[in-house]
């Protein structure tokens, strides 16, 4: 085998209580990649469509994840990599994260898989690291090992797979504005209330007890943000107004996707997580801003060879 | 049945990384309390061995949360406690909690249990409440369930029941020395530092998985408390040198029990609970400071009847 493509999916981080740790899988949206052995060594960015992202390999995120695995393994031939990218940069759904696990993932089915999941993603955290500036996994680790998983610690790298409950299904909302990370993290106190941090942590080990129990009442209870929300939601319009509608129409809960602007909730079945959808469209058709939205089931496989 | 016999346990409040929340049951060590259905109508302590409590009603912990409960109920009948106190007063391992469940679960058994564990716990906080200044059951919880409880909100109250592992054994050693709670409470910062926040929720999210996976190493990982044990151990003479004999000795992990000055160590097997004992003993011999220890199985049925 010379040549793979690969879906590589986009992904929710934070999930309201689980800020930095916590991380799912989205399904049917999500990059395409094909990659290819060539004789010539090294790692080349042959093709980017979709997107307007650079081609230097240490400029591409996907291609400095490559690289790392590339001297890892000092292999005798090189990778050439194409990219559909179909997630928009800055959405708040893992695009880098996809394109930073797409590389690692299909040269290391190329090279007969010498990697286990956790050493992909310490590879791709690599890219990652270019795209956010700093070394996390809270996309990177949903999108290789598929479903929710917690990121014990970064360094060593330890990723934990939370068990899914089946109904479940998560619908996001992308309104089309522009949040720099910059002011997303600085928008972040450094020092916060003991008490809070109590109750979100209570919502954080409850949340992983309810997936381990497909308790989804209590899944319902547990997303709350009471941390990082209330500072970053100012930054996405109608960000209340659009929670609110997902609540009222049976969402089990709703947050700001990574550092957003994506917006998602989570339902118990793909009629509510439709219904949630209709509710999200509706706030934000009354105002100015292009959005998109998405409705899947988690994704409990993670990236996937599509041929 | 006018009359029952109940042994209600000492419990571990916070377990490193589940401040305020977190709790688990101890078996062997308990107090020992008898309550008796009367003609008069009221509730009366009639004794208290052990150590040197109030047997007014209204200043005894297991006559208020007693009389929480009469008050709901107004049966046409009195009840008499008795108590024979084992768990020190002040000692960290759930002394007052111990008083406040015995009650209410006696007369409970007495009544026809009208209430359930959560209705339970809610009569026991009042009591609780007498000895602590404030509204919490983090060692309530675990006494009346057994195992391991998440009280994942007091006001609603709900508590959440975390599976045992099969093979997970306690260690404690209580030192005698008077923490006071006032002190034990002032120490702790009003605002904590961000970064720690989130690796204590990694932590305790990994401890709830490992907890429902049996995973003896992450729950080893899991045990560290970021946040609160820096600032309270202080008020711990040996505290460093105990835990960290502990740990050389196999212990999983070991904290802080509730606001000390009990410390408690958590390991796999009996075997190694008793090595873990030997080691605290061995710190503490060596100082002019008296103390107790106890080794036992995580008491995963709580409270019950003896007689």
């Amino acid at each position: 085998m010379n040549e793979i493509k690969i879906f590589s999916p986009a992904t929710v981080a934070n999930v309201a209580c689980g800020f930095d740790v916590l991380g799912f899988c989205l399904d049917t949206i999500g990059d395409e990649m094909t990659i290819r052995k060539v004789d010539k060594k090294g790692i080349f960015i042959t093709k980017v469509e979709g997107f307007n992202l650079p081609t230097e390999t240490e400029l591409n995120v996907a291609g400095v994840s490559a690289l790392a695995m590339y001297e890892a393994v000092n292999p005798d031939c090189g990778f050439e990599i194409e990219i559909r990218k179909n997630i928009k940069p800055g959405s708040g759904i893992g695009s880098s994260a996809a394109s930073a696990v797409g590389s690692v993932f299909g040269m290391n089915e190329l090279l007969g898989k010498p990697f286990n999941k956790t050493e992909l993603t310490a590879f791709a955290i690599k890219g990652e690291a270019l795209a956010s500036q700093c070394e996390h996994a809270d996309n990177l680790a949903p999108a290789i090992f598929g479903g929710f998983t917690l990121v014990k610690s970064v360094s060593p790298l330890e990723v934990l797979q939370i068990p899914v409950p089946n109904n479940l299904y998560a619908t996001i909302i992308h309104p089309q504005i522009e949040i720099k990370t910059s002011e997303a993290r600085a928008i972040l106190p450094k020092q916060v209330p003991l008490q809070d941090v109590i109750t979100q942590w209570s919502n954080f080990g409850s949340l992983i007890h309810a997936l381990h129990t497909n308790d989804y009442p209590l899944i319902k209870r547990s997303l709350h943000d009471v941390i990082i929300e209330p500072h970053r939601s100012k930054l996405i319009p109608y960000f209340d107004d659009v929670k609110q509608a997902a609540l009222k129409h049976g969402a089990l809960g709703s947050g700001i996707s990574g550092s957003g602007p994506s917006i998602f909730s989570l339902s118990e079945g793909i009629e509510k997580a439709k219904n949630v959808e209709e509710a999200m469209i509706n706030v934000y058709s009354k105002t100015n801003i292009k959005f998109d939205t998405y409705v899947c089931k988690i994704n409990t496989q993670g990236i996937k060879i599509i041929e």
